[in-house]
């Protein structure tokens, strides 16, 4: 059955989880008495059906239903999980749990986005206050996968543990926090740079825009994929991590940072820094910024998924999900042969696309050759038998380009194999999007061994598999366009 | 003439300047008492031997000679820039100027890689303390384009000057920091996430691993692209920076972190943080760490390159530098056309290869593909071309796959215009490795208006130019393989 998500109070942090329940096959229901909610919530999921679907190499499920309701009694019952994300006033959320729990199942999970507060205070007043705790995300929610789980000692563990396992579900890695604590961790470390960064402009050392390039073109690089102290582990050499913190621990006790002494909040400090930000990325409207930023993360991620690391390696993990959840016949024996088979179904990622604002031609290429790593997994030719030394390459391919395809739309590849006999395979791989057929890829692939690197007989159970497709497919007619030469039919 | 740089101290960071000096076509010569210091500096060249080239879609200058030295004298004569990066006491670097400025020209560059001490520090007791500034990176500096810049006030701002334009032809970003200051900037922000995570440590709140996590699956990611101020105007949404700050600005009067007041740094807490960090990364070796690293941070950049922004708008910019000093022809009237035409000169990137340990093969198609571009770009079909709603699309492909290539070899592609009439463009690639032929790629591709997304005929100065390549490559012979089809001669 569908699980149903209660969204209270819908801007940017409501619409990111949203996006990332819809976009998982949930259905939404959104309480929040802003006229403009349905807009606001609109505008995120409009982001995120353009930037997460193409994260994956699977499938995302059907998108759920979405629906907003003037009644938070509406919103909440039969809800799964209800997530808070109004405003940081204390005695507000406190009120909103109380009205909620009139209406929500106890043993539906209660999360608040809040940054600053510990769950025993959220949980103040309530009436049932096992059932509250602190989920909190970071901004874009549908992209970027941290959320850290707060419990207070009141927290039903067996709620909380749920809630961990859903969060994974959605692609998301739950953090527990092991005590509450104000700020969590990660909102501690950002307020800490925000004041030094205040006092830094405030005092003219650098502007905005400085303080950002500061950032950027150096640790920020390194923190999106080893945070602070595997870098200094490395940092450290081969000495390692105690090296360093002789060599950097004394520094401690230097007057570098300004930390708790905090500026004047003054109407100067506040036009400076809005006019520095004004001249650093006023040529970018908020949306612009927006997908730029998504543009940015989404091939950030899929280069550290291609080394299987940090963000990218909690992805490879829930694409391997989807897959299963998709039930994609993986086995020759539960396998149609008498139609071609299906080796890919994917959207076409941001970062496939180049300056013609199509799919990149390589990017063709690259989707036929995921097509036949899956049809090579099928004939059991899988990441087991490629570490015992076996594998095939590629040594010829064709390809027809027959019509353009776009970020975000949903491809398929169909596989048909022609020969698969001694050394050698032959595919013939056809891409759709819908009902057209946007390319054709026809390839020889050899089997080698990865030691000597030249070409050998597979193992008896590739061929076993191979004789079976072929002699099935055999049975088809040849598709359209196999044997075709560059430039004649 | 070949530039030379004085390396003073060789140790992580001393050798990462040493092999960006020298990966640009500087030669090196390194002064360093510690016997160990050849060692590491190969060990830190041998990493970025393997991943700075390839970030590159230019070919780096042919690499400088690197030589090691027992005087000091012997390695500052005549050196266009002297970089000290000895340890952190500063008697001990005030007595390296001392003894360096007796031999270098007083127009040398004496960069100082001192994270914490001010240039007007640095340059008390030396005898010209004009030509002394800090030139401070980040780890691993061969890949990390930070460099920032702090000139005191006795400094020469020629000199400085000059010393950030030899900056930007080594591929880095010179940050002008405006007013000296203990830690410049980003040590300031590094410090003061260091000693909240010590108190997160020690309390008992998050492990090293959590830390790390908290940072590298949330704002890590964010902070590669854009920095801390431009995501908060993000996410203040349309009403941009300044609601944002009258969001947040009062929350700086919350007691939230504890960054002044500095846990004792006693055995146990050394003790618990090297056991976490084992705990966290001892699997791999520091070795396996870089190399992991390396891979992560060349994937980004790479991500963040076709997104032309952050440090791979940099890149990008270095990038035309390279290929304006690599003389590479770009016009038809300059073109030996008698020869098929060289299109890509290149290394492979890290991100470029696959399970098989090999360049992938749809990256061939993408080296193909850039080849087409170049050859496009020669016969006037141009980004400004591109941007006047005229672009040639590839209908077919046709690749032969004869032999493998490894990330950071040197690959070349040769381009051979077989038709090039009407709507329709021939075109006939050999990729090269050495003297090895190790692919080809035949291509028809067509003219076609953006507009209407149909074929249409090119502008005739392109149509003139293909023509002139045409005939003339009509004279040479057909290089093999042209007209080949899957599976047969």
């Amino acid at each position: 059955m569908t699980q149903i998500a209660a969204i209270i109070g819908g801007g940017v942090i409501g619409g990111g989880w949203a996006a990332r329940f819809l976009l998982n096959g949930w259905d939404v229901r959104v309480f929040d008495p802003d006229p403009q909610a349905q807009r606001k919530i609109n505008e995120v999921l409009k982001n995120a059906r353009r930037s997460l679907p193409g994260l994956y190499e699977a499938p995302l499920p059907t998108e759920g239903q979405i629906s907003f309701h003037d009644e938070i009694s509406l919103a909440v019952q039969g809800a799964t999980w209800i997530q808070e994300s109004v405003p940081e006033q204390l005695d507000l959320k406190q009120k909103i749990y109380v009205s909620l729990q009139e209406h929500c199942s106890k043993l539906a999970i209660i999360g608040s986005s809040t940054s600053g507060f510990k769950p025993s205070e959220l949980q103040q007043g309530a009436r049932r206050p096992e059932q509250i705790m602190v989920c909190h995300p970071f901004n874009p929610v549908y992209l970027l996968p941290l959320i850290e789980v707060v419990p207070s000692k009141k927290s039903d563990l067996k709620i909380v543990e749920r809630a961990e396992n859903l969060l994974r579900t959605l692609g998301m890695y739950p953090l527990r926090v092991r005590k509450e604590i104000d700020a969590h961790i990660a909102d501690r470390f950002l307020e800490a740079v925000w004041r030094e960064a205040l006092w830094l402009i405030k005092d003219g050392v650098a502007t905005t825009e400085e303080i950002d390039n500061a950032i950027r073109y150096g640790f920020g690089i390194r923190w999106a994929q080893m945070g602070l102290i595997e870098t200094y582990r490395v940092a450290g050499g081969e000495a390692g991590m105690r090296h360093f913190m002789a060599q950097f621990g004394p520094a401690l006790k230097w007057p570098w940072t300004k930390l708790m002494d905090v500026p004047e909040f003054t109407d100067e400090l506040v036009d400076m820094i809005s006019d520095q930000s004004d001249e650093q990325s006023g040529m970018h409207s908020i949306r612009e910024l927006e997908r730029i930023r998504d543009n940015n993360l989404v091939g950030m991620i899929r280069a550290l998924k291609a080394q299987d690391w940090g963000a990218g390696a909690l992805l490879k993990v829930h694409d391997r999900l989807l897959n299963e959840k998709a039930a994609m016949a993986f086995t020759i024996d539960s396998l149609d042969l008498t139609a071609p088979i299906e080796t890919v179904r994917r959207a076409v990622p941001l970062d496939w696309t180049d300056y013609n604002g199509h799919m990149n031609e390589a990017r063709y290429l690259q989707a036929f050759g995921d097509a036949t790593d899956r049809f090579m997994e099928i004939v059991g030719c899988d990441a087991d038998y490629i570490q015992s030394g076996g594998s095939y390459f590629t040594a010829e391919t064709h390809i027809r380009h027959v019509d353009e395809v776009h970020a975000g739309q949903l491809i398929r590849v169909e596989t048909f194999c022609i020969e698969g006999a001694g050394k050698k395979m032959h595919l013939f791989h056809q891409m759709f999007e819908g009902d057209r057929m946007i390319a054709s890829g026809e390839h020889m692939l050899i089997h080698v061994s990865l030691k000597t690197r030249k070409a050998s007989v597979p193992a008896s159970h590739i061929v076993a598999a191979l004789e079976k497709v072929v002699e099935a497919h055999a049975l088809m007619p040849r598709p359209d366009g196999v044997g075709r030469m560059v430039g004649k039919k």
